[in-house]
């Protein structure tokens, strides 16, 4: 296992390196499953990349393919094929990210209460609106 | 590009096939990028594996490694990096999935009140209940 792209202070780096307990699962060369110890239903569980960096898209794409195996993994030894849930991964303070390294949740959603609660401020639907976003993306592919 | 884990009765195969239009911006052999046609916020896009799945848990890994770094690609050339954003994949009607078909969506995060409303109902962290779970999933490893 190298850790070579860990820093030094980080919350998660070090649960990754063993300085911190954990509540393990299961990892990769690239990958790290723990619960979240402050779940929003019973199984909250976190995957998190071995590669220190703040938002999804600073992640490199050799760390990122470890990353929805090892979540299906978990899925299925939870039980989750038996019921409902999220996975969520947010960037950002507005967007609920509270710890500054990537962390994917697995969050089952076993009633209405409990799990994530998902609020949807849907829009009309606007066809030039969604041409021009086409356009604006396409560009910088 | 093989399509022969698509079936003939869902909307997103065939989009998948082209046989519904979409705002298509980027594909790989094993997974396809387009605009959602109703955003909750500009930009808004899915991320679909071309192999029909209903539930995360039933797409097989060689069809989910692709699905993070195209939604990686897609990120940046959305210029997310340069804003805040949620990736979220939802199983089950309780936990909002629409389309049984799994899709992931990108959804930016521009201001409060557009894109994903995250609700995050907190429980008192719990140690023998998180030993519990953890050894639960690891018995099913």
């Amino acid at each position: 296992m190298a850790n070579e792209h860990l820093i030094d202070d980080c919350i998660f780096c070090k649960i990754i390196r063993g300085e911190i307990p954990s509540h393990k699962i299961a990892e990769t060369d690239k990958a790290y499953a723990f619960l979240d110890i402050n779940p929003i239903s019973e199984g909250h569980v976190l995957v998190i990349p071995k590669y220190h960096g703040e938002f999804f898209h600073q992640i490199p794409d050799d760390y990122l393919v470890d990353i929805l195996p090892l979540a299906r993994k978990v899925a299925l030894a939870s039980g989750l094929d038996e019921g409902q849930y999220n996975l969520l991964q947010n960037n950002g303070p507005m967007a609920h990210q509270v710890v500054p390294h990537v962390h994917f949740h697995i969050i089952p959603k076993p009633n209405k209460e409990e799990g994530l609660i998902v609020g949807w401020p849907m829009k009309t639907a606007n066809q030039d609106s969604l041409k021009g976003t086409l356009t604006r993306i396409k560009e910088k592919l």
